[in-house]
């Protein structure tokens, strides 16, 4: 079969490769339907190896060529044991994260942070193919109803919706979301859900700025041209945002986000970069600031898919463009131009 | 009256002073039977101006020389109006927060982060006199059986109370608590009322670290001798703690709270000083942590106060020494040696 593979930074080849084995216990083969690219895949691709390691992945052992690709939709072909409400031929989203399963964190259920934790498409090979092997307790039925491209974008939304859980925002909220990418975009979706009464956005591409405003921001900032804490602190009542959410990895809007939120509010971290930063204690603590460090999602994905189900979450914004497969290095591309906020891929023409 | 004021750094000076006019509406004057020496007014005296305004302050008005002494207890002798369950000759405590009243934070109850706050003994006359002038709303009742001596403790116990309440900490937490001053043993104190199984301590100073070690820690670390990460690390089962928080307002402590809670851990952040510091973002959002900062207390006197005359907590091992008003300089240099946690000063032989 024909896999989109990552050989190291600026080598990524779509070449032939065996067809996964039978799946062993507690793994899965799942034919892929659509398979998104990550902010992080292009970051790989460019300016990698960062999550990905160049030597054996202390989780799997396996070292690259990785085939890339880990938010995806498809159906099951193959499993390597029993696994509830799941069968052969069940349509499925992946939650991709690899964990060891005898952690402190697994054993809590926070396999997110596993100790030893990676990812499909990152550790493992991943969905830009036509089969990949998954484990089974990553398999999430896709409700009747949910398309096979809506449920491929499960994945980038539970990021925006896990990052809203952990800052506990409230109805009648006010937040600052800094970023209206892919991860951004995702925030601002679960954000309206969780009742925010202002969601403010600051957003320098004019494409994605827009988008932003079209989905419902109470007020989107060009942050080259506004000083965007000063303007949500005057749209605030001269309070602050009661949550920012950090929605880009890029250090200095870390910083930003602290400083920002008011007095009392709730900082939360959703963006990760290669990059490091520093956060300022004396903003901290004597304005008792909580900052909140958010990472991946937990269980995020059936709920991201529910909601879909029942309408209360339309994705769709999020999707635009879809390729075969075979022209996956020219997708790459065109992501790169940042006028896309989600491309999915096609194994096969459908 | 003579009274003990902050003229500047290195100059405290015991002086005559006019007695407090008759209280104001919302106001009443306390004659003070003890008052303790905090780590903050002894940093005022030997770096400061720190919390201390040169100038007018936002709140008050008043500028320097303040008669210093924040953490108090005494006899109602005159009211400015009507308070519920106080009277002229009530024992009292007294929050020392000054608030605007107004502002966001006010009107929410989180008076403890006023946008204008500052506090009786630093941005108005305090208790190192025999008679001083406070908000009605910082009147708080001792309860019968707690002496003025243990009510005069519940000011710093209330700090070290209200980051517990912060970090959320649960019964059967593991706590890595950095510092065993004042403000630590309260932690310290709180941490045991809370249930955590274990409460690591890091402390140099031996006199303190005994004292900890007498107070229930499971165990108490020289920093200057052990890598307490490394050691904390290893008896949490190569996890770490559940909780670290920092007592000490050392920005190199903070980076360390950080950079030891577990995975999904909550570093609470409780020490003020004049420092700035920086803390590693890398550190936080992979790792999905949370940093909260802690500033003072919000009605916490009061759960002290309760606590203390249900026998639930003995606050006695933090009173290190009594002085009269009139020796206040010699506590002053006293407390310096660090072999003291906590001094009160008394204005009149009792
Ligand atoms: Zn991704
Ligand atoms: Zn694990
Ligand atoms: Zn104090
Ligand atoms: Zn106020």
């Amino acid at each position: 079969m024909r896999a989109l593979r990552w050989h190291g930074r600026g080598d990524l080849r779509l070449e032939e490769v065996p067809e996964p084995p039978e799946p062993g216990p507690g793994q899965a083969i799942v034919e892929v339907a659509y398979s998104g690219i990550c902010g992080t895949d292009l970051h790989e691709y460019r300016h990698g190896p960062n999550l990905i390691r160049t030597g054996p992945h202390p989780l799997t052992g396996l070292a690259p060529p990785f085939t890339l690709g880990h938010e995806f939709s498809g159906r099951v072909v193959a499993l390597g044991g029993e696994v509830p409400g799941i069968g052969v031929g069940t349509r499925v989203a992946v939650d991709p994260c690899l964990r060891c399963g005898v952690c402190r964190w697994c054993r809590h259920g926070e396999y997110h942070i596993c100790a030893k934790g990676g990812s499909l498409g990152l550790a493992a090979d991943g969905a830009f193919a036509p089969l990949v092997t998954v484990p089974a307790e990553g398999l999430v039925p896709i409700p009747d109803g949910v398309s096979d491209r809506l449920a491929a974008l499960a994945e980038p939304l539970a990021v925006g919706l896990h990052a809203v859980r952990r800052a506990a925002v409230q109805p009648g909220d006010h937040v600052l979301l800094l970023g209206a990418g892919p991860i951004g975009v995702a925030a601002l979706l679960a954000l309206k859900l969780a009742g925010a009464a202002g969601i403010y956005v600051s957003e320098p591409v004019p494409e994605r700025a827009r988008c932003a405003a079209e989905l419902g921001a109470t007020e989107v900032f060009d942050p080259g041209r506004t000083d965007v804490r000063r303007e949500v602190f005057l749209r605030t009542g001269r309070v602050g945002p009661d949550v920012v959410v950090e929605a880009t990895g890029l250090p200095e809007l870390a910083e930003l986000a602290v400083t920002t939120v008011r007095r009392g509010g709730r900082a939360v971290l959703a963006g990760i970069s290669g990059g490091s930063a520093s956060l300022p204690l004396t903003q901290i603590v004597p304005f008792e600031r909580t900052v909140l460090g958010s990472l991946g999602y937990n269980f995020d994905i059936p709920r991201v898919l529910e909601l879909i189900a029942t309408a209360r979450l339309d994705p769709s914004p999020l999707l635009t463009g879809v390729y075969p497969l075979a022209r996956g290095l020219d997708a790459f591309g065109e992501l790169g131009s940042r006028h896309h906020l989600k491309i999915l891929l096609a194994p096969e023409e459908r």
